[in-house]
């Protein structure tokens, strides 16, 4: 099988690792807006060669589209209207405006709308890891909407990187990711932002950050360039879920003002119930 | 030297596995209000042998305090009472409190305020694990209300275990833990209570939830009967730092509200500074 990665940074290059690694492709070609990139990607072994968006095209069997996701509103469709048996997948993290762009476009059906539920703080080519999305989930959205070869190549990618897969429509996709991924980016960069404006002193934050705050602010590294078109595209979801954010530490402040550390006590050991979900990950 | 631990939980079950280990102390006595904990430590190996406080105190050279902070308020003063040439030295995450109540004790000077910056989202003797502390920074506070003898057996104590000492006065402690460790806290806490409460459907959270939400809300799994003392005794600098934080999200939901991605970019890009602090750890 001949794979193109469009945009290789962090998702598109570990997909590139283990799919060259596990013998699903025999040949991956790297598409970049930035050479620096591709040069990094044939320097790392990322790729076997870069080529343009039409030759990508014209030697692949498939196409997986890991642009930031705004660029994929642009690419999907021009990528649709040029293929022909081929397959084409994106793996960004918001799926209602991508997939209605290309709602009523005559190749939709060569198209696999996922998202794998894997990803670091770094970004970029030299970001890249094995094993990234070994045992992790990818959601398929939307699937109805595929042909069934596409569906089934596509499952088979996913297979054989060992990743699960769970079905979802792009509405659901879309509020699941804005409570179990995008507000603690949110939180996170908002944490870090409380602690630089106010701890002037830089050497004592960092002599007195143990690994609790370290975990917490991790996400703060995160890139805008991925993460603002995310939110751009997500954005009623997460506002929604921003609030019930500010809600809940609004009750914590609450509380404290009011002395009553008994309900304090009970509004901990209620989050402490997150263990029984994390803690099977 | 014979050093007692008083309350065998995470932290002092970790120090009572490293200072046996690595040979400063060749006899370790457990103290706990719970005979479980005693029992489970005794079979973990953590400690020598359980004691009552008063023969604890009796056959120690060095006493630390590792129960939670509201505990050490009144094990503090009574420690210091019996004492004569023995040292006694808290790890606990406030200081101010427990400063000013042993202030004007005639045996102030047996006593050093300690702070170790390291711990893990577990309690209990089952969760002391070996080398918490290596690499460590820790806090020494208001040193010179120490005699230069206990101040140093508490030095090389610390030293032993390959930790770092900086030093601070009891004020400016409260402050900047309020900063860089208990607002990580809250934030996680109220992370977890919003996915929680809105995320009904919990097999979603667990198929979804990446890494990413795992390192944010992984402080939500913390201990009500360790954190609520700590929260009540620094009360007032948490909520400071709680108000920022609801402010620094209050300006992304503004943002987003008003579709200003420009800003929001910025702001992440002023969040990502962070890097230069966590990543030096």
């Amino acid at each position: 099988m001949v794979i193109s990665v469009i945009g290789i940074g962090l998702i598109g290059g570990s997909m590139a690792i283990s799919l060259k690694e596990n013998g699903f492709a025999e040949r991956i070609i790297g598409v970049d807006v930035s050479q620096e990139n591709l040069d990094k990607a044939v320097r790392r072994r990322l790729i076997d060669d870069d080529a343009s968006l039409d030759d990508a095209i014209a030697q692949s069997d498939i196409l997986i589209l890991s642009t930031p996701v705004d660029a994929m509103k642009k690419l999907l469709p021009e990528i649709l209207s040029k293929l022909d048996k081929q397959v084409v997948l994106d793996v960004g993290s918001t799926k209602q405006e991508l997939n209605a762009i290309v709602e009523h476009h005559p190749n939709r059906g060569r198209f696999v709308a996922t998202h794998p539920m894997a990803g670091t703080e770094y970004s970029g080519p030299e970001a890249a890891i094995p094993d990234l999305f070994n045992g992790k989930c990818t959601v398929i959205v939307d699937e109805h909407l595929s042909d069934a070869d596409a569906l089934e190549k596509v499952r088979d990618l996913y297979t054989s990187m060992d990743c699960s897969i769970t079905y979802m429509d792009a509405q659901s996709h879309d509020i699941h990711t804005a409570y179990v991924s995008h507000i603690s980016h949110i939180s996170s960069f908002a944490l870090a932002l409380t602690v630089l404006e106010k701890e002037s002193n830089e050497k004592r934050i960092f002599e007195l950050a143990g690994s609790g705050f370290g975990s917490t602010v991790r996400l703060a590294k995160s890139s805008p360039d991925m993460w603002v078109p995310i939110f751009r595209q997500n954005r009623d979801n997460v506002l929604d879920v921003l609030d019930e954010h500010i809600n809940q530490l609004a009750r914590f402040r609450s509380l404290l003002i009011k002395k009553d550390y008994d309900r304090f006590y009970e509004l901990i050991e209620k989050s402490n119930s997150i263990r029984k979900i994390i803690d099977k990950q």
